[in-house]
């Protein structure tokens, strides 16, 4: 019968059957889908992309810099602020007592600022385009605003809703056919601004999800929920950046001071964050045996694209900016649907997935 | 989070899961769902009856047994023919060579046989209702035409376009709201026409599957996908019964010659078929440790119901008359879609099942 290899290891045999089963190929659709073409890709958990599926919204035809600025003159807004775009990732930690480094979860530091600032920031910075560092290759917890901190606003918590309330007039309120579909309202409607500085590390989330680029682009890489054992799920010690001025002893000049971004150890054992530590685009690190199976699927939503990303598929999000210097995106959050077999047997595949790497340790 | 004990078995722990966030209750539907309803019925891989929702169908009003006479007056019918109900049902064996008693996979003899004697024959030993012997206490391997062999229309070759066309114009050549939903037309419509006596042994199916009760009761007992560990899938020869004439010593009268039905293995090793010996009806027998985790769905049809049957749903299925002495159902199969996680998580959760039922050996 179809797709049923006879391999020694099941978490093997699953990977490969998915694969075999499925293409890594995401289908493109022309317009948007019914309700019922929607469901049917819930039904089989497999994303797509609508292409200038929200082309002619006011967002995607109205969202310049000048205009936003215009709009949101006077407002603050949440950013998360990283030495190297790396916001809730993985981030290699060098212990101040003893010198060992190990990855933690590297949550940003949060402030608010002017959304004036933050978008000449952010623009300013894509355009002097010096020497660009790569987020993952950021093995410092410390960097200085000369090589430049990262700035993304990402807020998730509904944020279009209420920080950005002005700008939610000019998107849909509901996407119709996930909201007859899933028979519910979004969960949350985020906007995200950034430069192509900030990356999403991998992760999944229980949401059904509804991404919508606005301005530049965003990189998808997808992994369906069968990959778990190829993540690399690890407990990692969470930890957060905090602004402090410090010694540097950088460039020819023989050091100075400057303000920077220090990584601290959140107080408290115990209260770890598993989270995946393999980075589809480094295959070789932090890989498992069965990393090497994964056939990723690979997106790129140009402004006015749609993708839908089912719930707990892993994902990691690279960003290209307009011409203008920034990426500006829009995502619909519903909550999944809990019942059937899908989650049970996601969570099964999880702890199948760690008692067979512990074993192998 | 919802649905997470932390058992030491993984195994354990998705029947467990599962059982939280699903009822075991089916839900029942007053009228036939749209396309869509029936969409997230086919996402969430979960069942429901619609009470009434054939009751106006021409078969359903129509069919009594005189009508069926009169409109299959000429036909010959295949016949499933077995002791004691158990067409394709593990049933014990015992060799003649060595006495030993093992269980196999018991097919029916099939034979043709002209629908009005098939006919009168269920209904007359329906009426009789001698000490009735449940399909499951059978632990011959031989009866004999005094005790009454079991006869049950049940080819499942798309019979209902075939064999009975002269019924198929009195129900609906497709069901609309699946036909629309799942974007294809059955792959088989089939009708079930049996007595009391038989039952369909719990088994699965990679069909998604509507039944239709005509006349009588069919009465399922549903276990979901992941249950897989619990019905203790067991490795069976296979075996097919067939007419003979034999001597018996029975009643008091010192014995005689008598037609049966004697059990004889299949020629050739290495076919063996692989099929639940766990029956949801006698828990205590061959069950697994798993077995007392399951919460079976039970679900009554009477003439008019319909049942979606999920794909992979486990299900047994035994029978009551209407009035008139016989069981009728159509179903509806259709393939399912491969494509998604759960085929091959339904592989997967076989393939741990099998590993950790080994090694409790």
């Amino acid at each position: 019968m179809m797709g049923n290899s006879e391999n020694e290891d099941p978490l093997e045999d699953l990977i490969i059957n998915y694969n075999e089963l499925n293409s890594s190929v995401i289908e493109e659709l022309d317009e948007e889908p019914s309700a019922l073409e929607f469901m049917r890709f819930v039904a089989r958990n497999t994303p797509f992309v609508v292409r200038s599926g929200a082309a002619n919204w006011q967002a995607t035809r109205t969202w310049t810099v000048n205009y936003l600025r215009e709009l949101l003159r006077d407002e603050s807004v949440n950013v998360a602020v990283t030495p190297a775009g790396n916001a809730d990732a993985p981030t290699p930690y060098t212990s101040p007592d003893d010198g060992t480094t190990t990855l933690v979860f590297a949550k940003p530091h949060e402030e608010d600022q002017p959304f004036m600032t933050f978008l000449s920031y952010l623009i300013s910075q894509e355009h002097r385009q010096q020497s660009p560092q790569t987020p993952s290759q950021a093995t410092t917890s410390i960097t200085t605003t000369a090589t430049g901190e990262i700035r993304y606003a990402q807020t998730q918590n509904d944020n279009l809703r209420h920080e950005y309330l002005p700008l939610f007039a000019h998107v849909p309120a509901t996407i119709p056919w996930a909201r007859i579909a899933l028979a519910r309202d979004p969960d949350a409607i985020n906007l995200w601004i950034g430069n192509s500085r900030s990356v999403t590390a991998l992760h999944k989330d229980n949401y059904e999800n509804i991404y919508v680029q606005i301005a530049g682009q965003k990189h998808f890489v997808l992994l369906p929920p069968v990959c778990h054992a190829a993540v690399n799920e690890t407990r990692l010690r969470p930890a957060v950046y905090r602004r402090r001025r410090m010694e540097v002893s950088g460039g020819g000049e023989g050091g100075g001071e400057e303000e920077g971004l220090e990584l601290v150890l959140e107080e408290g054992e115990g209260e770890e964050v598993p989270f995946a530590i393999w980075d589809p685009d480094r295959p070789g690190e932090n890989a498992t045996r069965y990393s090497a199976l994964v056939q990723p699927m690979l997106v790129t939503l140009d402004p006015g694209d749609m993708l839908y990303l089912p719930c707990m598929w892993y994902h990691k999000v690279s960003q290209s900016c307009s011409p203008e210097g920034v990426c500006i995106a829009v995502n619909y959050r519903y909550d999944m649907d809990f019942t059937g077999p899908l989650y049970p047997l996601s969570t099964f595949v999880r702890s199948i997935s760690s008692k067979a790497l512990q074993r192998a340790e």
